[in-house]
């Protein structure tokens, strides 16, 4: 099913813009619990359960299962695995690399990892990121402002002659870009919401996936003024560490269900 | 064992800048190899075989197993595992999140995978790079200027008031960061020999890894003028597919053999 109808279906039923960031740290695994890579599927899919009816989508970050190898990936695909059929997943990679390795990042992001949608880094330009496009029912967020401190050292540059700034640039191809694909989506952090603004400006068309709400204390009421498209389609607000690590007790599960519900209630109050 | 002492030792000792880049895609397996992703490790291990007394260094990116999921990323691990230890690994991996994700991503490559070295990707800036670069035993190898043609879309945005190009500002910032960490290196493609001058220019301490040999038709003998540093330190020249697919027979590691030999001797007749 095309991403984008099954992610508007579930912000529907679940009255949620909430999406989950499902990102396992062995070391910080909660009581009863080993702190072992072979309990991460144990810890996600306790997460899953106890918020699958409040949230629009979940957003593994497969960096924290890389960080465990062979038995951190199984996890993952166990996790992904075990998230109903009818909850999109967003796995955020970050991936882009010249085109024929883009391609085989595609295959096993969307064919083996069978996401639902991806993110992806915007370096290397546009023969870079149209591999991962050419799956056209899936969902494709390519990073235009992110969430951290970073963001002055190359993001923030001004181009010349434009006017604008690196992350405008890439939001204002993007929405070119999309013209021809239709799946593209951008990344723009919380953390930020000015420059947030003039991402919107930069591309209208495009729906967004923000994360930085929570641990990394983004304006969430400053975001939602300009978070969605002209035509109305409203964004993926992202809390991974807030839910997933809410209790490091044995009440885990129930305590990220908890806030997840919170910032659920929470966003729709300013939507 | 540091990685650039390790490096140099074995530029030194088979005389060579050559760099063979693993990157197996299962269609093209050759024959006598079933085209399944079991069979990717009898396949990198015959090359690496054939090609060991030839090389500075292999170059497997993660990119081509992660394809075929799981049993790809298992034959990554063997595929490493079998580089003999004095041979560097640089895994081209093209990592890059905001801090506490790169730290993870850190552990995957450097710890499960046992990474020498390792690429990333410089959009989100210091604090996405930093976790990398703290493993200060490794090699962290910047993207600059890429040898796709992508570069077009954001690498040679003209940044305002610094008459630099942001490949450029990349460059020039990783230099300076390098005060600190002194494990930073850049990638520079050899598709645009004029631009990594340039890049010299604004880095003159940073090794270079140069892709864009070969298959991606880079000119070599002017690559290899502005190709070391400052204080004599020759780069690593990346060949992956004119090398590894040089036959598609039976004979594919004897060919791959022949092929490492020639680029080996021509790169050192242009050094």
């Amino acid at each position: 099913m095309n991403y984008w109808k099954k992610l508007q279906a579930r912000q529907d039923a679940n009255e949620s813009l909430l999406c989950v960031g499902l990102d396992p740290v062995v070391e910080r695994l909660p009581e009863g619990l080993n702190k072992l890579p072979g309990d991460i599927f144990a810890f996600t899919s306790a997460i899953i359960d106890a918020t699958k009816d409040l949230v629009c989508a979940y957003k593994p970050n497969i960096a924290f299962y890389e960080a465990e190898g062979l038995e951190g990936l199984k996890a993952l695909k166990q996790t992904i695995e075990y998230i109903p059929d009818d909850i999109p997943v967003i796995l955020d990679c970050k991936r882009g690399d010249i085109g024929h390795s883009s391609a085989a990042y595609a295959r096993g992001m969307f064919e083996f990892f069978e996401a639902d949608a991806i993110t992806v880094a915007p370096y290397l330009g546009y023969d870079s990121i149209s591999p991962f496009a050419e799956y056209t029912d899936r969902g494709i967020y390519i990073l235009a402002l992110t969430s951290n401190q970073g963001v002055l050292d190359f993001q923030y540059q001004e181009i010349k002659n434009e006017g604008k700034q690196l992350y405008e640039i890439v939001s204002t191809k993007v929405e070119e870009w999309n013209k021809k694909f239709a799946n593209f989506a951008l990344v723009t952090g919380a953390t930020h919401p000015d420059e947030l603004k003039r991402v919107r400006a930069k591309a209208p068309s495009l729906p967004f996936l923000i994360p930085g709400i929570g641990a990394q204390g983004g304006e969430l009421q400053k975001t939602l003024e300009h978070a969605n498209t002209a035509a109305g389609i409203p964004p993926v607000i992202v809390v991974a560490r807030s839910v997933i690590y809410a209790s490091a007790g044995k009440d885990f599960a129930e305590m990220a269900r908890e806030a997840a519900k919170g910032y659920r209630d929470t966003i729709n109050q300013y939507r």
